[in-house]
């Protein structure tokens, strides 16, 4: 069996750095992956000078799409749809349409890159609606996955029905996980709670077999364990991410005043400011790890618009891995499976 | 003019602990509040035997209402509004609106007091549901205050149109702010983000003088300082506030996996347990204060079920704050005086 090579197309020009952040990950991920074929999307002579700088000449493993445009991080995802065809973002995702390559990574403009991919790569048959992923650091040792986080604001019974499905392919197939426990995130555990579009879920979870649904789970549950998958709205999903962005920088900005405070701490406190800053750091996941937008015919991976090198090329390790494990046919599999156990 | 006597009707059967937690406190608030009275809610010859225990018999501030029944932790709200008519928590509302009391404070279960208190004291002129409302930390001084935190599930732009009037008479009357700064919790600060009664609540809010309304805020400034009062759906909020206590947890505990991890500082860690166990009683609000039931004809403040004796005192100390400045009345007129600016 020949060995799959995956190809990237990258959107080089999203983020808050552009180049000057997706260049330097560009090389490494080469680096690490041997047999990665990268498309670089952008402004072909600024790419090229910064490859040159970078001492990269002629790199038969690259090849260019020249882009003319560039989605702001500003625009409005309707008008970067309409009026930004001819920007990287826009080429990275065609590439994947035209199965040029298997998969595409940007650090752009969230909103821009939802409609974008949502008009050029169409849903998967089954699902009706895209979801924003990612894996979140949890108590015990393996990390749970969180959607949607912020494409899909209203979410009828089905569509959360869909994320939960797609949620335990990706547990599955991309941290290896065996029938993952999934939960849909409630106000309560008890079953008389919540929305309606919930409770409709839990049921047709509840009836699904094939899907180790575990009922509900509370906010203070994200993180503990207790589940491998939790489905939310891209509405709650998003305010609880950011939410906990906002509670690790109050609780850092109080423990140096809490150190402060005490005058021997306050002296050994250059012991326990690399703690603090491995826990900021541990808090933030989304500028750490990619989100994979699913539910679509093709791999999109979100790093952060504020990607460093570091995050920009975990999100291509992302995108691989999800290539490698042929993420979108798995969960077009496991959706096929479930309309027939129900017909 | 003469001094108003705050008096209470205590729920003393709620919350985890019941009497061994609300008679120290109920004891600890007649000394601080030397004009303060106490109707004690429950099963009487049980509370007399407690004060007793704590060497107090015929104390003339104290007076009793015997009750027969009890409101459980896992009775549903429905049941209990139904069945549990001589419960402690009904009786003490039912003090509040025969106007025996000015307000009543319970650690009971939160549903069955929302719904017991919905139907007891009906809801003020004006407002259509009841909000959840409680102070947060923030990174600068003040706290923020945020609602609905879980009484009200989906709400209309009307309904959070409402919220944010009610919080913004809060954070007035209750903290002393003036023009507090209002903002509703989004997932974008783009006016184009959020769902439909998200954007028409921002309208009416825009429209509407006499309101500081600063617009949208996302997650990770809800503890920023940027906001003085934040309004979301009871759903929302109370994934937001339940997802601060689970981040708390996990920072917590990677704090300390940290620290053993590293030689020195474990060997120094007795000088930052305090710093950590600060932190996480400062990060778990609702542990320590009272969350207030508002919208109401009448003052209701819930303790946490898992109250202490100091979280109860808390939540006692709230309730003759909002008796003192006569918060119902106040949400009343606010409200009464935008109807009058609108027509």
């Amino acid at each position: 069996m020949q060995q799959l090579k995956p190809s990237l197309a990258l959107d080089m020009m999203g983020g808050d750095f552009g180049p000057q952040s997706t260049i330097p990950a560009a090389l490494a991920a080469l680096q690490e992956f041997p047999h990665l074929q990268l498309v670089l999307c952008g402004d072909q002579p600024v790419l090229e000078q910064a490859l040159k700088l970078a001492g990269v000449v002629d790199e038969p493993r690259i090849r260019f799409v020249h882009s003319t445009e560039q989605v702001l991080m500003a625009d409005k995802p309707a008008l970067a749809l309409r009026s930004k065809r001819e920007s990287a973002m826009r080429h990275a995702l065609e590439l994947v349409e035209q199965e040029q390559v298997h998969a595409c990574v940007s650090a752009g403009n969230t909103g821009a890159l939802i409609a974008i991919a949502h008009y050029v790569l169409k849903m998967l048959n089954g699902v009706e609606r895209p979801a924003l992923i990612s894996a979140l650091p949890s108590c015990q040792g393996n990390p749970v996955y969180m959607l949607d986080l912020g494409a899909t604001v209203n979410c009828d019974a089905d569509t959360l029905f869909q994320f939960a499905m797609m949620g335990a392919v990706m547990a599955e197939q991309v941290i290896g996980i065996k029938a993952p426990r999934v939960a849909l995130l409630n106000m309560g555990e008890e079953e008389i709670k919540g929305s309606d579009q919930i409770k409709r879920a839990s049921q047709l979870l509840t009836e699904c077999n094939g899907l180790n649904y575990i009922g509900y789970i509370e906010g203070n549950d994200i993180f503990s364990g207790k589940a491998d998958v939790i489905v939310c709205d891209g509405f709650v999903g998003n305010v609880a991410l950011k939410t906990c962005e906002g509670v690790a920088k109050l609780i850092i900005k109080r423990a140096q005043q809490s150190i402060k405070q005490r005058p021997l701490a306050a002296l050994l406190s250059w012991l326990f400011k690399p703690v603090l800053k491995s826990l900021y750091q541990g808090m933030n996941p989304d500028h750490y790890n990619g989100a994979s937008l699913i539910g679509l015919r093709g791999i999109v991976v979100k790093s952060h618009g504020n990607a460093t090198k570091d995050a920009f090329l975990s999100a291509i390790r992302q995108a691989v891995r999800e290539v490698e494990r042929q993420v979108p046919a798995k969960i077009k599999d496991r959706l096929e499976q479930v309309l027939i156990d129900k017909a």
